[in-house]
């Protein structure tokens, strides 16, 4: 059990963005809003999956829309309503919250109904990382329903998906009222069980996204290699490094799709890579060969310094290191990699684990 | 109080495609479906808002979509899904259930779920013609609160619309859920007392479908004129006869839009007149000239029979008459007018009632 501060924020922040691969939202601003939150409502209790109460009731609460809308409208307490309006359909209480993502704003997502409610978060989430589409957590691959959920605005609509068919549907359904709702919105997903959290949760996902955070600040501040910080705090290894030269981006069908091209600077010069997004990091090749898929993690962080490069943020001449992280294990079985390796994204390949 | 047996069902399918204005979804897919439900399930009782008594529970049905999809994706149970979507919700049971429009398949909608669940039905409903939008309803233009409203498809698929902050919003939010559910579904709204009916309902509206139904079919056995029957039934005057020369119509944003180009006849030589349609005809001009507008009602026949020709089925070389109805006083006062008046549907004009 821990508590997250407003001294925490910063390096949760840094540690989300590297772990959200990409997107999950944009980090900076997730982390002023928990800021807001903590400082009005007050610190709030890191419980682990173990820590958690045998009748705890646990919410997931997370943002969804495009990062390139949600860096310029920026969210207001709509996972709060969200929360509210699943405690009102479900007829049950909430006694903690769970994040969707750790990656990106939606590890610091949950702070905000947290601090609000006065309820614990879960040191864990349904990703270890970030993934663009609803349907795509853990909780949903070992047999969490994905619905009921609610999907709530700033404006004060709110919807309920009451049922789906397959969770893909609830994507669907829950992307359509996103997208009329400004591309931006949040969502609360019905309780789960103690042993729902414990079974299908990725674990201890907020303490490693701060411990990640640490170790970049610590050295930058000791003149320390920032990249060998992070690869010694989260086992994963350097994939390329170079200068942006292209980056093509479209908010399309609630999302943000494109690619950047990178090309190589010393050992890599004479290499270029291209990396494919939607909202998130999805396949790197250098020289059309592939280097590393979903569901690994494909990272970039300012080359100098170790801070994350989101996709909305990704503009020429940045120069950027790619690291890989393996994909935690829920993820790299058969019915994990159903819902999110290369195949569920339209990559006609197999996936091959990252060899770190 | 009255009964609809299958005997019915022609003449009101004829009635409620004369006061559909085009829309409401195909008259003669939903005299089929409602056929087969009371079949199976048994006649359906008609109570006069009157009739209803004081503790009524009553849930405004209907059929959502583009009525071009809907003549190829025919709806199934959804109607029903819905109701037992919003009575969880609301976790209230329906004693009655009433149409939202009377135009068109929506007419005998309430059928469905009434003769599965053994519900009357109320002789009245929300338009007491069709209008393309969710929230164009007099029940809402009122008071009635327009959510939480379910929406419910053919597999299995259901959402709730929980709260909006304006009717509008809710429209929107179902409309993009019916897009995703393949431009054809059914919605429920959350049950309504005796005393909402009768004070916000357009009344007596299934009575009046089967009434002009009949009248067309006792014209055409006797061999009168199927219009004079039609106008004798219901006042209205003919606005125009001709041709079909041109019709354009696209599917989009969920709705059947278009217009169509008649050239005169008889009387009506060398004049032209083009109507706008959004599922239901908005707007007729002959040669440049506004004769008639929403909410006044515009209903193309056949000219020699008397059947409606709803716009998914208007076609070159068809010889119509257009008739046009005063609408009913509900809708002709500012509150009405500025829901379902010319400028609600962007026409820069006044409306200006049809002298009959």
């Amino acid at each position: 059990m821990w508590q997250v501060t407003e001294d925490d924020l910063s390096a949760i922040a840094t540690g989300a963005g590297i772990l959200g691969t990409g997107g999950g939202g944009n980090p900076y601003i997730g982390q002023l809003r928990a800021r807001q939150a903590i400082r009005k409502w007050g610190a709030v209790t890191v419980l682990s999956p173990e820590e958690l109460p045998e009748d705890a009731r646990v919410v997931c609460v997370g943002g969804i829309g495009a990062p390139t809308v949600g860096i310029e409208k920026i969210r207001d307490l709509q996972s709060y309503h969200a929360l509210r309006a699943i405690e009102e359909y479900t007829g049950e209480t909430a006694t903690a919250i769970i994040s969707n993502e750790i990656g990106g704003s939606n590890s610091v997502e949950p702070l905000i109904p947290a601090a609000i409610a006065g309820l614990p978060v879960v040191d864990a989430d349904g990703m270890g990382r970030a993934f663009p589409e609803f349907q795509m957590k853990t909780f949903f691959v070992y047999g969490v329903p994905c619905c009921p959920m609610a999907v709530a605005d700033e404006k004060g609509n709110s919807v309920i998906i009451r049922e789906t068919i397959t969770p893909h549907w609830a994507e669907r359904l829950a992307r359509a009222t996103t997208i009329q709702m400004g591309c931006v919105a949040c969502y609360a997903v019905a309780p789960m069980s103690a042993e729902q959290v414990r079974r299908t949760a990725i674990p201890n996902t907020l303490s490693l996204a701060r411990n990640l955070g640490n170790a970049v600040a610590h050295a930058r501040s000791s003149g320390s290699d920032p990249l060998e910080a992070i690869l010694t705090t989260c086992p994963g290894r350097i994939l390329f490094s170079g200068k942006v030269v292209d980056i093509e981006r479209r908010t399309t069908s609630g999302f943000a799709r494109g690619s950047v091209t990178i090309d190589g600077l010393e050992q890599y010069s004479d290499q270029r890579m291209v990396i494919d997004f939607q909202n998130e990091n999805l396949i790197a090749r250098i020289d059309e060969e592939i280097i590393c898929t979903v569901p690994d993690l494909i990272c970039a962080v300012a080359t100098d310094v170790g801070e994350p490069v989101t996709t909305e943020l990704m503009r020429y001449g940045l120069r950027v290191t790619i690291l890989g992280f393996p994909a935690p294990e829920l993820w790299t079985t058969p019915e994990g990699l159903a819902v999110a390796g290369p195949l569920a994204f339209g990559y006609d390949t197999e996936y091959r684990a990252l060899q770190v």
